[in-house]
């Protein structure tokens, strides 16, 4: 296990899927912040189970709890635990898969790691461990907000084979994301993909699908090379996500088919900087951020529980045939918009206060 | 500056493009194995400028001497210090371009990072840096080699718009790799983009690529989940090579457009444990290892560096136009495939060791 | 802030003195132990306030709940959170002291770190905080006597001027050290000790002492040279609880008196494995553990609290008298023996760790 | 091995006693700092073998060197590599003991935790290790001078029974302190020492030590609780330090005889700030400095080679007597100054960094 995350602004988190409760602690948070779950609740009701009809039945309240840290609603720069109690503790729905590994699922890996697993969802693998990152996720990015007025913004850019156009990274905003229950700011594409997602879930099965995000106004110098370069550091974020498959930063895999000629940013005065006229470098150069807004796509599988049967093997080697009966999402990508912000803000809110530290004792 | 890397088997580099050397400290090395520098210098050479046609001109011979951690040729337990010396230590070839910071290069970063830069090269963007991920790299690989057999082969898979039918990951090895310059075991994919890159050489442009690399081998129980599952890792590995753009693991992007029950790897019973009938997986469930061949593809964009002309402006704003006149690559994949190696090597062992520890102190 | 501690067995602490709860996360813990809150329970309630005559009147039942980690009274490997909740939520015992600092306590220095502090109590730096690491420490004393039948065993050493003898480091039990309500295994002394402090909060005063520690069947090699020697670890997590101001490994500050030749602990055969005739250096060589058993010696000074008036000036530098109103402790060392044993098991615990991690890929 | 240490000004340390070359890697230095070779060997000469009658007789000129991280004589921001030549890289005055682990040294715990070690002189526990603390640490004590003009002064306190008159805290220099070959600023004891030093040196045997250490005008508010309190990463820095068997903060062993009454320091108005009365906290108060000196002692065994003979047993367990030939130091204390000097340097500027990061990101 490594259940932490960040230097300065660290997040431990905690929980599986029916335990008594998940949650995260957040240690280095910076001292004097106005701070109530008001602060961190939208973005769970955004993450929770049964939020609409494209999602699972299943519902969760995901009421957050902050049990230290702050008094009389402020930080007191002391580790802030936060809690969420887990609804179902022991359900049963789960039980007769004990002895078959679920196909894609981390059934099979977690026994072989410890030895033992969970009898019941999956437990630590189960997305309700994002919970932690999205409510640690929720204040850096207040703090992001009010410090440097900096915006974190994701929403699905492709859900199974159906794309969508891109949206004006530059006024792109979470009320124009939430107009759909897809979360695509594309209406028509939103339409589609609403469509196809809820045809899935009546057949039983499930599809992937793209998110991309942006992170406007991050100031010039975030990033800490050689190994933690600010992509670097988004990426091991992003892949920490459950489904995900890839990340993109910039131009991606398509800037790989570019000549130099055509993939260099040239650089350009901007309002009292400079900036650069075209950014294939997606916010990011040499590691450092250079002012520009970030530009990321991270790729989800589809969901590996699926009610269609499925040909398998228990852990002996035995041939079985898996029907999943429990209640589960069609397409994550919806639910796991505010994963990948809360994940962003995790990582700048860390390379801001590391920026801070160096420019504090810098020699002219 | 955050210039270390791993938990157990921690490295640590330093070296800007001229300054004296470059190098690393490898820190946790298994005490016993067998290592000197005929060990290290391969994958170097493999990395070096100058290495073929299709390179920079610019010779450097990266020869790495080992200053302690060994004894009688056998590792103590100790640092290992490694170290290249610069040949060059102080060109002239990028003078005229203190003013003027490079498009899509990390002068304008560093600049505003530091309030300091390196006057000529990179300095520490440079890609020498990625000397000391090679030479631990290549320790890092031999001790899985001799512990576990595994094997680590990257390869180039696309060059431009070249690409290439893929390799059976099974039975790829170095040698069909370095058949061709390019690095890229499919023959006629080879030609061509050996072709291109040298055209473009000539033009003074460059062009993007990518590479894929497979772990084979690797024990079923690898990744620390939640933030350090084992595709995290390997993502901000690769992520923190200069030039890269984007990171897959399996199905990548284009499992995100496939349903679940076409996604999905069935269980089968191999020889002596459970596998799998495909691996979408990539070799990675839930952030573990599953014993399946881990499969990975990185994008690396164009380098800034052309001859031709470009516009851009100085550091004041004033509008100057650019040409560079050092020596450069055209396309730096076939170099990266030992960095790509390096990196995984660094990740595997890194994991594998912490397994380890687990492992020793469970209970039945 | 920073409350985390250990790189493989990792604990994470949370809470004030009046939040909801304080708690802990262990990340790291080996897969498949027998736990329950009764294995945590025992130690708790050897630190918990009001357990005796002889500490504050204050009482807590400091009931531990495991929220997370477990299935079926057996460790997942996955973080194990732990919680207690606080009684007294918002006590007014502490009101009229806002404005002024009391001496030697934090109030001064949180107030400059952080710019906020708790408006009661100790906030962050109260002895509450080592809730977490009594917990966890439980934990991974049963690890280290269930899988090498290692012992840690503290006592109090000394209260104020009232030295004791020596107890024999290999037959010392906690029962007899609990024999005693003051935890000192020598009666004669304990009694004079329990005098003592009985008189002291009587009068509204306090006294220092010093608590000893043995860690027994400790096998030879735990310890990371250099920075992280077994004895410079243990420096550190006994000069993190709260109230310390010394430390001693082996011969201590007495051992700076004499000459080498009276200070080298002699080589012996015993059964099995070399020894040393000696044991002035404490169990520890080198920074390495020598299987030895390892001495400890933790000085704690009078507790800051007493009920007599105190000069001292408020924020603005005005003269002031304080009186606290609080029930505090005349002498802490009583309740800090299972601090001290907690915070010892997680330094042994996690070396430990990683020495196996080492011993698994080591080559002959 | 951890040679690592610091979480923002981070150093890691290579070398044993006869490889090639010792070093030190320093990632975090601030950029921009005026930096030559000229401001790091005064420290090392201060710390070298040979630089008087009362050290051992062999000499090494210890010249360092700064490969990577500079330009033009001011620091990039990137890691700074330091590296010291060995001059006798094989020396064979140890050859005989190789079956012999010798008494108090770490040559049997080194076998035990690697099953290998260094052939010749202590390796990697061999005090040349301590070049590379020292080298960093007076990096970082120039940046604590220039920026809060923070001055760190160590001297020697004792040596075997003769104990000194401690100097003013306050108006101390380094001057003061070399102006005796012991290094300890009370002129009559130190004639003492050095007359009982130079005898040992004579009869072949050695006498420990301990050294005190002031740390003034440390701003109010460093130190990270709870496990990163800065007198617990003050203990871990100075047991970290080869023969050191005890430390101490303030009052130290001492105060745990005194009442609170007795202890607490009151706080008065001091120019422009709070400060105490007393100093008995010794700078620190819960964990935090509160802006009056840091006053550290540290006890330092007697050197455990010695020319006399010693009975001991082989590592098959048989009896032996041992008599070493080597030159070796009769009290290492007077070399140890700058050691100390340059740990305590180490962790201030660290946890000055880490408040300058919460600092900037605190809100009123």
């Amino acid at each position: 296990m490594s259940s932490s995350f960040g230097t300065l602004f660290r997040v431990s988190t905690f929980g599986e899927s029916h335990c008594k409760a998940v949650g995260v602690i957040i240690d280095g948070c910076p001292p004097g912040l106005e701070l109530t779950e008001a602060d961190i609740q939208p973005q769970l009701n955004r993450r929770r189970p049964g939020q609409s009809v494209l999602s699972t039945d299943r519902q969760e309240a995901d009421q957050v709890v902050i049990l230290s840290g702050t008094e009389n609603g402020r930080t007191l720069g002391t580790p802030i635990a936060l809690q969420v109690a887990n609804k179902d503790q022991r359900p049963h729905d789960y039980g007769d898969m004990q002895d078959v590994p679920r196909p894609s699922h981390a059934d099979y890996t977690y026994q072989k790691k410890y030895g033992i697993r969970a009898s019941s969802g999956g437990g630590r693998s189960s997305a309700r461990e994002t919970i932690g990152t999205v409510a640690s996720g929720a204040i850096a990015a207040k703090i992001l907000k009010k410090k440097c007025d900096i915006d974190i913004i994701a929403w699905v850019s492709s859900v199974g084979e159906i794309d969508s156009v891109p949206p004006n990274a530059n006024t792109i905003t979470r009320e124009m994301v939430d107009a759909s229950l897809i979360r695509c700011p594309d209406q028509a594409a939103a339409q589609k993909m609403e469509l196809c997602v809820a045809g899935l879930k009546q057949e039983g099965d499930s599809v992937g699908g793209t998110i991309s995000c942006v992170i406007r106004n991050v100031p010039a110098g975030l990033g800490e090379p050689t190994f933690e370069k600010l992509e670097a550091k988004l990426a091991q974020a992003m892949l920490a996500i459950p489904a995900t498959k890839g990340f993109e930063i910039g131009s991606g895999f398509a800037g790989t088919r570019l000549r130099g000629s055509q993939h260099n940013d040239s650089f350009v005065q901007k309002s009292g900087r400079l900036g650069t006229e075209t950014n294939r470098s997606g916010g990011i150069q040499g590691g450092i951020s250079n002012g520009e807004p970030i530009i990321l796509r991270i790729a989800f599988k589809p969901p590996a529980t699926i009610a269609l049967p499925q040909k398998s093997v228990d852990f002996s080697g035995k041939s079985v045939v898996l029907e999943a009966k429990g209640r589960h999402d069609p397409c994550v990508v919806p639910r796991a918009v505010p994963i990948v912000e809360g994940m962003a803000a995790l990582v700048i809110l860390d390379m801001m206060l590391r920026q801070e530290a160096r420019k504090a004792l810098q020699f002219k």
